[in-house]
């Protein structure tokens, strides 16, 4: 527990790791965000330094968890042309917990290597609630002894080490998170339709979930996102904008090995509408606004 | 138990419901099927008459359970031209347990009215083995009073009763189950495109899914599909080719309602093509054939 920690990237889910670490002794040195009141806040209410620069993170800790939205905010930290998070980071730690395309990461490890400094990603499955608790599921790619050296922070994140998985090489992770969040979309956006359907027959929506949830048609996102759908009640835990992301991260990887894939083409294109018709916002649940008859007016096209 | 049962398409769902039946103690006095051996082998197993008319099976039995696969199936059993099970029907009660197109259900229990009998639909939503152990899901629709009079025989193919529902008049359970057909062969579709990228990605497939069981990505077919998928383990029991025709009556309803329902569409554009390709009588699971590099090789179109 003698390593400072800093974090990149104080939405809520790096401000609840934050917060998490720091019930469990751990000393968080640092924070940084690019909307900087968030980071003031935190690290106000943690005992922080809120730092002016990236390069003042760096030498303020041992280990930065960065947690920041997409490749293009990932290059902004690590290679902004006068300011980023490799100046003076030899023998620095970065925990990289974004959903990335595996190749950043790859890039990002080698780029770290010539200034002396170590990566390891670690993509998260799970929800703000669970970085909070500390049972956020964890899938790490890197070399192992990076991960052995960061094991007893991660640990205290994902239940104890209970939900922590060492996938394997750098880039690893992001692939199976990519996997993880493609077959997720589909379920999801599979049962909005389902519901929807349901909704337009008139049937009971209570009923049909509690049918759905004894049969072959039972999912995690059934528990997670069915009544919502339902409800209309789409107050984000993982954003529509993100679901668009993944599902185009993984249709990457799909074209890269030549793989027609038409369920998350489908599920692409339904999250990529929501973004376009200004609903990116909402929840992943939120899809549900597009399969039930008479929720979303569609913006009319310009003539 | 004092009611004669008869069963009418003796696959191996109705003759393992009849196996079951008897094991309770009920007497299942006849039974038919199209094809006549599969009859005769039953009614010799269980001691009942393998008949040759569906006048004759109407005859012997109080009440008559179909299994049989499709709307023009039930067309043939109930409106033949010679021969059909309505013919001295009165008082008699028919159990349809095929997934059909709701307005087949609706149109029959009128039809039957006519002569004085009764119908009921017992949609199943569980496989071969739920029904030799009598744990299947049923889900019931028709007339209270009629669901009533029949439900001992019901309850014993649904775990004492504990997965027998009752959802509305008649039809509403043909349209309750071609949704969860629907959504499970969303999931099942999109399950396969996940582990077709994963092995793609040359990840190790079994890791894939145990992150998958702890992750949104779970559900139901991720416990009965995924493994066989990875093995290309697809002895059915659930083809591809009920998988379309499923699909194809959700799509219908979708289209009456006029909703559009894009991953809806895209499964069933793939399991048509399994039946397209040949592959119609392997498991839904066989849906990976289609999304693994190199399984399955299209047949060459025509120049």
């Amino acid at each position: 527990m003698s390593e400072r920690i800093a974090f990149v990237g104080v939405g809520r889910m790096g401000a609840n790791m934050a917060r998490r670490l720091k019930d469990c002794g751990y000393t968080v040195t640092a924070v940084y965000d690019v909307h900087r009141p968030a980071a003031d806040a935190l690290a106000q209410e943690i005992g922080a330094t809120s730092c002016e620069t990236l390069a003042k993170v760096t030498e303020a800790a041992d280990v930065i968890i960065t947690v920041v939205t997409n490749d293009k905010a990932m290059d902004a930290i690590f290679a902004g042309r006068r300011d980023h998070l490799l100046i003076g980071a030899k023998g620095k730690i970065f925990i990289n917990c974004a959903t990335l395309s595996p190749k950043v990461h790859r890039d990002l490890e080698k780029k770290a290597a010539k200034v002396g400094a170590s990566t390891l990603e670690a993509c998260m499955a799970s929800s703000i609630n669970q970085a909070r608790q500390g049972t956020l599921y964890l899938m790490c790619g890197g070399k192992q002894a990076v991960f052995d050296k960061v094991k007893d922070i991660l640990t205290k994140l994902s239940d104890e080490g209970k939900l922590l998985r060492y996938v394997g090489e750098s880039g690893r992770a992001a692939e199976v998170k990519a996997l993880v969040n493609m077959v997720m979309n589909i379920n999801t956006a599979g049962l909005a339709e389902g519901l929807g359907l349901g909704a337009a027959l008139g049937l009971d929506l209570t009923m049909l979930r509690e049918i759905f949830s004894q049969t072959g048609a039972n999912s995690r996102v059934l528990v997670t996102d069915g009544e919502d759908m339902q409800n209309r009640d789409h107050s984000c835990f993982f954003s529509a904008e993100h679901a668009a992301k993944d599902s185009g991260i993984a249709l990457g990887l799909a074209k890269s090995k030549k793989l027609d894939l038409p369920l998350a083409s489908a599920t692409f294109k339904q999250f990529s509408r929501m973004v376009k018709e200004g609903l990116g916002g909402l929840d992943k649940s939120g899809v549900a606004e597009l399969t039930f008859k008479g929720r979303h007016k569609p913006k009319r096209k310009k003539k």
